[in-house]
C-alpha cells in the first residue's frame, strides 16, 4: 500500500483532460487546461494544480466560460499582437498564439502579446519558460480580482497581480522568478487555510483590519503588497499592463463583472518577449552564465525557479490530498 | 536676510554648468547633466541633486568620464536601438538618442534603447517622464556597484538597481514611480548619515553583517532588498536587463573595473518604450484615468510621483546645505 495518495502525472493528465471533456471543453481547450495542471503539479506548484479543478468546472458549468473558445490573433504591427481569447481558458490563447509572439521576437528583437477576453487560473511561468525555451528572454503578468490594499489603504483594491521573468539559458534550466506581488499568493493563503497552518506577520489584515496570522481570517479581510510601497508600485504596474494595455478590466471592474461561481475572473495578460541575440552582445549567453555562477557562489543564496525544476525531475509521481482527488474525480 | 541658503533653479544650473565647463566638459556634455541636476532640485529630489556634484568632478579629474562624449547610435532592427555613450555621463546619452526612442515607439508599439559605456549617477524618472510626455509608457533601469545583499545572503552582490515606470496622461502629470530595489537608495543612506537620522528597521546589515539602524554602519556594510525574496528577484532582474542585455557590465563587474574616485562606476542602462495607441484599445486614457481616481479616492493612497510634482509646480527656489553649496562653488 506504500504508493496510497501517489498518482502518476500521466494519469493526473488523463483525468483532467477527461474532467474537462465532460464538463464542456473541446479537445482543444480540454487538452490545453490539462497540460497546465500537470505542468503544475510535475514542478510541487500544488497550488495551481489539481487544487485549481474545482474552480475551473465551476466556471465551466456557470456558463461563465467558454469550453469551446477559439482565440483569434491580430497582428497590429511587425511587433504587437493582440489575442481575443474567446472568453476561454487562457492556457488555449498561449498555445495559439505564443508560437508566433516568439517569431515576431527573434525577427525584431522584442514583441508583445496582448491578450483579452481570456480566464487565468494559473501560474505564468508555463508562458514565459516557453519563451525561454526558444531562447528568448520572456516576462509575464496578470491582473485578478482585488484582494491586496495599496500600500498606505486598509481596503482591497489590487490583485493578487504575478509577475513572472524567465531567462535562457542554453545549457541549463532557466533562470525563473514567478510571484504574487502580494506578500503571500491568494492559493497559498487558502492552502495554509485548508491545512490549518499559520502565516507570518505582514501577509495581510483580518477581517477587522488589524494585522492577522490566521489564514481564514485573512482570506476574510486583506492580503498586502510586498516590500511596502515599493511592491504596491509593481501591482499598480501590473495592473497597468495586464488592464491598461490589453484594455482588458482592472481588478476593481473584474469583481464587478464576476458571477462568483469559485472560478477565474475575466481579464487579460500582458506577455513580452526579448531576444538576447538582437539586443545584446554576442557573448550575452556566457557573460550571464558567468553572473549566475558568482551569484549561486554566494553563501544562502539559490536561484529562483530551482526548486520547481528539481522537482520536475524527480519521479513521475505526485501526492494528492485524497480528499481533493475524490472531488476532481467526482465531476467524471 | 530671508534668503539665506535659498538659491533659485535658474541660478543651480548655470553654477553647474560652469563647473563641469571648468571641469573638463564641452558645452553639450556640461548642459546636458546641468539639465539632470537642476531637475533633481526642482523635484526636491536632493539625493540626485547638487549633492552629486563632488563625484561627477571626481570622475572628471580623475579621467574616468569623457567630459567630451559624442554618442554613437545603431538602429539594428526597427525597434532596437543600441547607444555607444563614448564613456560620457548617461545624460548626455539620453539627450542623443531618447527622440529616437520615443519614434520608433510610436511607429511600432513598442521599442528598448540598449545603451552601453556610460555613467549614471541620478534618477531615473529623467527618462521614463520624457517618454510619458510623448504619450508613452517608459521603463528603465540601471545597475550600479554591489551594495545589496542578494535575499538569503550576508554579502553586497546586487547594486541598488533602481527601476522606473512613467505613465502617460494628457490631462494631468504622469504617473512615476522610481525606486531603488534596495529598502532604501544609497544616496537616501548617506543624507541620513550626513544628518545624523537613525534608519527604520531592515534598511540593511551592520559592518558585522547584523541588522542595524546607523546609515554609518550600513554603509560600511550592506543594504538589504525591499520585501525579501521577491525584491531580490527584482533586482536581479534588473541586473540582467542592465548589464546581460546590454552587454555592459554586472554590479560585481562594475567594482572591478572602477578606479574608486567616489564618481559614478561605468555601466550599462536599460530603456523601452511602450506605445498604448497602437497596443491598447483606443478608449486606454479614459479607461486608465478612471483607474487612477479610483486609486486616489481610496482612503490613505496617493499616486507615485506626486510628491515630486507638487514641488516642482512650487517656487524655483530652493534650499541647499551650505556646506555643500561652498564644495559646489570651488569647483570653479
Amino acid at each position: 500500500m506504500s504508493n496510497v495518495g501517489k498518482i502518476a502525472l500521466e494519469e493526473i493528465k488523463i483525468l483532467v483532460t477527461n474532467v474537462f471533456l465532460k464538463q464542456g471543453c473541446n479537445k482543444e481547450n480540454a487538452s490545453a487546461l490539462a497540460n497546465t495542471i500537470t505542468k503544475a503539479e510535475e514542478d510541487g506548484s500544488s497550488s495551481h494544480g489539481l487544487f485549481r479543478v474545482p474552480g475551473y468546472v465551476a466556471s465551466l458549468q456557470s456558463g461563465k466560460v467558454n469550453g469551446h473558445a477559439s482565440p483569434k490573433i491580430k497582428q497590429v504591427s511587425p511587433v504587437i499582437l493582440k489575442c481575443d481569447a474567446d472568453n476561454g481558458f487562457a492556457s488555449t490563447a498561449h498555445e495559439t498564439s505564443l508560437p508566433l509572439l516568439a517569431d515576431a521576437a527573434k525577427k525584431n528583437g522584442i514583441s508583445v502579446l496582448s491578450i483579452k477576453g481570456c480566464y487565468h487560473f494559473a501560474a505564468l511561468w508555463p508562458e514565459t519558460e516557453y519563451l525561454a525555451r526558444q531562447n528568448l528572454v520572456g516576462f509575464a503578468c496578470t491582473a485578478f480580482k482585488p484582494s491586496v490594499a495599496p500600500a498606505g489603504a486598509k481596503e482591497a483594491f489590487f490583485g493578487t497581480n504575478p509577475i513572472s521573468m524567465a531567462w535562457p539559458r542554453s545549457n541549463n534550466e532557466p533562470v525563473v522568478f514567478d510571484m504574487a506581488t502580494a506578500t503571500m499568493a491568494k492559493g497559498e493563503v487558502m492552502i495554509a487555510a485548508r491545512d490549518g497552518h499559520n502565516l507570518p506577520d505582514g501577509v495581510g489584515l483580518g477581517e477587522n483590519g488589524e494585522p492577522s496570522n490566521d489564514p481564514k481570517d485573512i482570506l476574510k479581510g486583506v492580503l498586502l503588497p510586498f516590500g511596502g510601497y515599493k511592491g504596491s508600485a509593481i501591482s499598480m504596474m501590473v495592473e497597468l499592463f495586464a488592464a491598461g494595455l490589453t484594455g482588458d478590466v482592472f481588478s476593481y471592474e473584474a469583481q464587478e463583472k464576476d458571477n462568483n461561481d469559485g472560478g477565474p475572473p475575466s481579464g487579460g495578460e500582458f506577455i513580452m518577449a526579448l531576444n538576447p541575440e538582437i539586443i545584446a552582445d554576442s557573448n550575452w549567453e556566457k557573460h550571464c552564465d558567468d553572473f549566475f555562477q558568482k551569484l549561486l557562489s554566494i553563501d544562502g543564496v539559490r536561484l529562483p525557479g530551482s526548486r520547481r525544476h528539481k522537482n520536475r525531475l524527480g519521479d513521475q509521481y505526485r501526492s494528492i490530498n485524497e480528499e481533493l482527488l475524490l472531488k476532481v474525480k467526482s465531476f467524471l
